[in-house]
């Protein structure tokens, strides 16, 4: 099976060859994986940096503790999910449904407000979560993406969100930094290419009823 | 790109053809795409229950506000992340790196502490979040598998995670219901199948700098 055999060829790189570069082609590639992933209501409620200017990495790197993948590889990806979900994003994604189904917007307009009070119950707090569980199933297909196309990826979480927010005025925006991907190409010394992967059995992470 | 493809093939069915049932090696490989997931760390916080007990289903249905997908799919999956994150969950992952690497757990006392030192410095509403979010990716993965065995997939946010926490006794375990997911074969009469897949575009989702 095609995925099992790229999610056993995959693992987190942690030294990127600075020489090599992502072609644009497969970068596209890339963001149509996660333009196209599921998200809930298909509200796709997060927004994502592709970064390759090369200054502005040397300075996310300090918020990222200074680890080198940041400016060794190709492009760093920053997943920033919504801060709160409006109706002017139900609004949004009407529009477009609108357009692709080719029918009034009048006609989706119970659906509209289904979703619109399903969004107005969550707890603002409720929401920004919500948003951010979204996001990673984008993250999860660049990571697939990469795979396929036998580039190297490393998700981070080890950043400080304020001084990556500060630095591409995320705030000013209603976003939030919540997980990062730097994409590019393994370097022949990466140690951690020749460890096993490790995960739990079947038998701990599933039980059958 | 085969990833891409499925991605186009998949969307979220409603309404499942209940006398189909998804082949028990089918399900294996879904699990193996699950478990083969990335996660922070490694550490997989989560569980996921396969159901196919039909008087279970027929439990959670309410819980679900009735939705139908819940009893009419082949196998429901409930994806439940770890309340908290504590030193024994890093200890079994290292536990586990130890016989995969065949070194002895001291030789990788110092990586042990990073982690434990990681993870204690989280508030644990933070932790509760960040293990929620490692689902998702597992929650992508199954859908993936499905897609590319040709089997349709309905991710579930629309549930009351108290009501579905406690018919399957999930804070004895210290687990949250955070998503879920039916899993089995289209009804010829979804209509939803016939639907343009409704995304934001590139220029909306993306920004290169």
């Amino acid at each position: 099976m095609e995925l099992i055999n790229n999610l056993n060829w995959r693992y987190a790189v942690k030294q990127f060859d600075p020489s090599k570069k992502v072609s644009n082609e497969d970068i596209e590639l890339i963001k149509e994986a996660i333009r196209l992933s599921p998200s809930s209501f298909g509200l796709q409620p997060y927004k994502v940096f592709i970064i390759e200017n090369e200054a502005l990495k040397e300075k996310l790197k300090p918020a990222a503790w200074g680890q080198a993948q940041i400016t060794d590889a190709s492009h760093l990806f920053v997943f920033c999910s919504y801060q709160d979900l409006k109706e002017i994003h139900v609004d949004e994604l009407f529009e477009l449904k609108s357009k692709a189904y080719n029918k009034d917007i009048s006609e989706l307009e119970s659906y509209v407000s289904f979703i619109k009070g399903s969004v107005a119950k969550k707890l603002p707090e409720i929401r920004r979560v919500w948003n951010s569980r979204q996001a990673y199933i984008g993250l999860s297909n660049l990571v697939n993406a990469c795979a396929e196309l036998k580039i190297d990826a490393c998700p981070m979480e080890g950043f400080d969100p304020n001084a990556v927010g500060e630095l591409l005025d995320l705030d000013s925006k209603g976003l939030d930094a919540v997980v990062l991907a730097a994409v590019g190409y393994r370097s022949s010394e990466d140690k951690n290419q020749h460890f096993p992967k490790v995960r739990k059995s079947k038998e701990t992470l599933f039980e059958s009823i």
